[in-house]
């Protein structure tokens, strides 16, 4: 690459880390890709990590030696969290969500990438000093913030089915029951799709009592993985018992009532 | 804000454009947040579009006048789209993907957020001048891909589902005949999910012959949307006729053995 001014180098620096999260950049990288001297990419680093921690982005680890460089860890500040948390809090108060049966519909915030991607910026920042190997969730409504969370971790994704399908190759299936409808219902997850003794962290968009997450728990026994983490869009405090007890929520849906289609919200475990 | 310097600045604008892309920034915005005059945030924009272009990132558009401001239209050059293409040949032509009936196991390529955001970027290229309101797939594995290309495309996603849940509400539902295994199924659509008369962008990880993309075509026309574009990941060249013609593919089986578990990969339609 040809020799770049440091104006022009901030900006390249920029983006090649805001899309390199987790990974540890050697900073012979820069010098090399700018044909700059690294006393000049540590001078561009230390105004960017500048600017990345008063603006909440993140933070930018330099490690020094042989095997050092710098790894970008995205956060999200606590201010820009409540702002996200508000927004949540007004689209899900909307009275025409309440859905017969006292169900929500969240079908419109989870289709919002904006959104989606604060959140996972959001467990992003809660389980960013915990060992991971992957991101779990189950069809179909958790997948897109799993995504984010994963995008911003720099993890694969691996996606438990309700059905068994012939494109997952041979799979492990486990019946539980759903809390909120008290069904007996099916998972599987393929052999092939997480390597044994995984180091796990769980996304899904919505826990009532909990019995899909102690369902994904029960199926990661089988593949003798560690759960290092739970994170739920939106939980309802609508239940007697949560079958889980350690997690990160965003939201507590504290009563949705079918009648005057009054709903109340109020911030999650993330927040404590 | 404080009163940036221009370096600060520059890594500050970088990063709000980026996570805002198809968005039109009105230049008061980066002057009052910096405390800066226009014409010194003119000079910035500058430096970071040749950054930007070079790069092959995307394009910065500047609009003058009252109502002008700057826009960020994320691009992919067709470089670094050919080496993300060599990628998913070398992933796809691994041998022990060959499933029992001659299924290909994709499922841990889409888990890999890179690679799902870098083919997102591709389709939003392919796609960045159509006039869209919506992206829309169908669950399961579609989904990351479709969330990637609206992330760019700075969209909203809607998920057609495979049955019909309580927390949909009312929906549409229409029977379609998945063209490889000549199996009739069912997929639904929530009537709040799409304004009518969208203008619909369809995602989705594999076509053979195209039933189900067919049927959300089918499913589009009980909404009176306009459907402008269709965009799959990988096609399979395995069948004699598809339903669908004009489509952007990113990868083309051209055969999968189950007996020999041999794999061959050309370029899609996008490179075309």
């Amino acid at each position: 690459m040809k020799k770049l001014k440091r104006s022009a180098r901030l900006v390249e620096m920029t983006q090649y880390l805001l899309f390199r999260p987790h990974s540890l950049i050697p900073l012979t990288v820069f010098a090399e890709r700018y044909a700059s001297a690294k006393s000049s990419i540590s001078e561009d680093l230390a105004i960017i990590k500048e600017v990345f921690e008063e603006e909440g982005l993140g933070e930018l680890h330099t490690l020094a030696g042989a095997a050092g460089g710098v790894k970008f860890t995205p956060r999200i500040s606590k201010s820009a969290s409540l702002g996200i948390l508000e927004d949540i809090r007004k689209q899900l108060e909307q009275p025409d969500r309440v859905l017969p049966g006292g169900y929500l519909y969240m079908s419109d915030m989870l289709g919002q990438p904006n959104l989606v991607n604060e959140v996972g910026r959001m467990f992003a920042t809660a389980f960013a000093n915990k060992p991971l190997d992957v991101v779990m969730t189950v069809e179909t409504k958790g997948i897109p913030i799993a995504y984010a969370t994963a995008s911003f971790l720099n993890l694969p994704v691996v996606i438990v089915r309700r059905d068994n399908r012939v494109t997952e190759g041979s799979a492990v299936s486990i019946n539980y029951v759903s809390g909120s409808t008290k069904r007996i219902s099916t998972m599987s997850l393929g052999r092939r799709a997480l390597r044994e003794q995984s180091n796990v962290l769980i996304i899904d968009d919505f826990m009532r009592a909990g019995g899909t997450i102690q369902g994904m728990i029960d199926l990661l026994r089988e593949f003798h993985a560690t759960v290092q983490g739970v994170g739920v869009f939106v939980e309802s405090a609508e239940v007697d018992e949560h079958l889980i007890e350690d997690y990160v929520s965003i939201a507590k849906l504290t009563s949705v009532d079918p009648k005057t289609k009054q709903i109340s919200v109020l911030p999650g475990t993330y927040f404590a």
